[in-house]
């Protein structure tokens, strides 16, 4: 090797260790000596890359002492702080991913950890742990575990919903099961209907799709059908997004008769309706939804068991049409090579079949109707008016006191240790901004209230 | 609800039932009173219902017996035989991942299950079994568990490759991976440079991006760089997709000078490369790679732990500059919420960490060393000719004998029940369709060498 790339391997190892924090502004350098040692090159071609870095005021001698890191060096990439976030779609998100345990969230979408089926995941999971080699190293199948998809099968056909197991493939996780349809069927441009308001996540999915999204609006009873008739004539959207069951943030549930209507004129104009099924376990179950009524002809279900099971699995799927569902096993061979984890399938099921899990869910799902009066009673008192009545769920859609500026209330909560889930991120229409989501499960917290009314009344003019 | 959209909905359910196969062709259909039961309609309503498909020859009456599905209805949608897959980029993928236990496949990418850490594995489940609520049913942190975060940033400065943790991001698979960096920096149409021959799968994933991909010859010292250096000034590639270590067919190891000349190149030009070091641990301690002479200016390094640990486990990483890495971060929220399992990542770190992998390694790769030289003179006894000798690793890359159609000898050793790795799926060259992958861990079945010899001359001239 020339002299001269050597001198270029040393002079980037050292840059390596400066930028990367493991050399800090104004440490210490190793000798020579011993830096040519730790890679391998000779003293000199250390030497000589000590050197130019001092002529590059990098780092700086100190003669009888040894070399610096120089203290005017680039600067360390540092952890964004909170306040670099705009309040976009990824706001809840971020805030709720990486809050730490003094944080109290009543914005955030998921149940506290306490209230999942912790005996019953650690006892699948000693189970597992004695399942025969090929499901704990091999990829498995590349539709996922047919016992799991077998599952889901027979779930389904309890709300008369059929779709056999090669109508069914696994994925990691619900979103990504959105994200696998985007790709599959939309391109850049294309319009896609969403809720109004509508989770926040499906806004950040389809952004990264480049599509043009127009909003429904979505009350008690489902989508506003003549907006959607006219909406589907004017803007020839290819897909319709929504919830199944319980809308979030809404609570809202489509009734039979609208879900019959909104079928009829998306198979009329050919519009494709994605219906996530994600809170499938907390609705009553007579909750009307669409796949049941059309089949897979025009609906496309996604789900996972985020919610109600565990998050830590990573596991959703897509019942979708066999030739939509072929298309869908080569693309997520190509982006992902498998999709559920056979060990996170295994024990996702082990759950699943058990009656323990209904027991759990019945408990649950009483307890939450409680929550969800008495909360809705707190909320009033502050002046936050909750006029959709969830029939399950964890998710009150809170319209906040005239006055009060939503965003602004959210950023202060945000200082005092409180998520929450200001109405801008689900929607950019100005009634949706006037409203907050609000999780029953996480304001438990007595002392709540007080903070909240307080942080209101400083957010208000 | 107008007896007409009761009529659509009977209708509608009657269709899934035989569309589904719930219904087979010839099979009786259940009674008025009954179906309308299990409907919750009117028998009057289902009366009407099956009158119509009677009408529409989807039904037929049996007088004194009941309806019958018609045999001439449409078919059901039944798997996709063999035959059916072009042997394109997917068909090593799909066979292997279906692959029954019948099944020798030398042409698998992967060890035999009973060769991975099950014991390790087990111990590992069992113990975060015990774990706490958060880790079993949270999503965790953004970017993934530090705890394995950690674990990568230290293996890594052990190959003086410095990456603290927020340079690093899990996800769900090398291949996601790769697939969330080609997102985030590719655009359709865009150019991108790929090894001839490289893994299959980087080409199905390429294909998924619509961009155009160069290849660059790939020998026993790394890709040559003439060619490299001549499509970077005439193609202006946006990435340069590799394998650190040992590459994927070839077993082939860039040399540490050739990684140096590289580096500069595509420094020069702006060319973002990613290794992918999914197989670091099969690699002896001193094989180069690119990303501990470069830190991560140019290079982007992903992997995962799918082939020395559990493919199961569904868990990858990527390691890069911060700000790519935020933006992966928020991509991968968007995409799919979050990325590797807690529960998954806190398997691995267990396993990871311990003495017993270190010791596993140690015998896995000497008894690879061995098969390998083995396995050589096995398949030059059959005139196939192995001139890189990999330093680690499962695979060698073989030159079929002249006059043997390679295609064709991989489909007739499908219908024998052995899963073969043809040449041109790994590349569009002639000289790479003369060639094959073969596993030599798939290959300890004492009669292949007989069947495959036999397989030979039956797709020879």
């Amino acid at each position: 090797m020339k002299t001269d790339s050597k001198i270029a391997i040393a002079l980037e190892a050292i840059r390596a260790r400066i930028r990367t924090g493991s050399l800090a502004h104004g440490e210490r350098l190793p000798s020579i000596r011993r830096f040519a040692s730790q890679i391998a090159m000779s003293p000199s071609t250390v030497n000589e890359a000590y050197e130019r870095l001092v002529a590059e005021g990098i780092i700086v001698a100190r003669p009888g002492s040894g070399y610096y890191v120089s203290s005017a060096s680039i600067a360390q990439p540092g952890r964004r702080g909170r306040e670099d976030h705009a309040l976009d779609p990824f706001w809840v998100s971020r805030q709720a991913l990486e809050a730490d345990s003094g944080m109290v969230q009543p914005g955030c979408g998921w149940l506290p950890e306490a209230w999942m089926p912790q005996a019953l995941l650690r006892m699948a999971m000693r189970d597992v742990a004695r399942a025969d080699d090929a499901l704990l190293t091999g990829y498995g199948p590349a539709m996922g575990s047919p016992g799991l998809r077998h599952l889901l099968s027979r779930r389904f056909a309890e709300e008369h919903f059929l779709a056999p197991i090669d109508h069914i493939l696994l994925t990691n996780s619900g979103t990504q099961a959105m994200d696998m349809v985007c790709r599959l069927l939309l391109k850049p441009g294309d319009c896609v209907l969403i809720d109004d308001p509508c989770y926040f996540n499906f806004r950040a999915l389809l952004a990264v799709h480049r599509v043009r999204v127009v909003g429904v609006p979505f009350g008690a009873d489902g989508p506003d059908l003549a907006v959607f008739a006219r909406v589907v004539q004017e803007e020839k959207p290819v897909l319709y997004l929504t919830n199944s069951g319980l809308q979030n943030p809404t609570g809202g549930s489509i009734t039979l008769r609208a879900a019959h209507r909104l079928l009829v004129v998306a198979s009329q104009h050919g519009v494709q309706i994605v219906e996530d099924d994600i809170f499938a376990d907390f609705a009553p179950r007579e909750t009307p939804s669409l796949a049941p009524l059309d089949g897979l002809n025009h609906v496309i279900r996604i789900g996972s068991f985020s919610k109600t099971l565990s998050a830590s699995l990573r596991c959703g799927y897509i019942a979708a049409r066999p030739d939509l569902i072929r298309a869908l096993g080569d693309l997520q061979i190509a982006t992902g090579f498998a999709g559920a984890s056979p060990v996170a399938a295994a024990i996702a099921e082990y759950v699943l079949k058990g009656g323990g899990y209904r027991r759990h869910l019945e408990t649950l799902n009483r307890k939450l109707a409680r929550l969800r009066r008495d909360c809705a009673e707190r909320l009033a008192s502050m002046g936050i008016e909750v006029t959709i009545r969830p029939k399950g769920g964890f998710s009150l859609w809170g319209q906040m006191p005239d006055g009060c500026d939503v965003s602004r209330l959210a950023r202060l909560a945000l200082d005092k240790n409180l998520v929450l889930a200001p109405g801008a991120v689900f929607g950019d229409s100005p009634a949706t901004a006037q409203f907050m989501r609000f999780n029953v499960a996480q304001m438990t917290d007595p002392s709540l209230s007080e903070r909240l009314k307080g942080l209101i009344d400083s957010a208000s003019l």
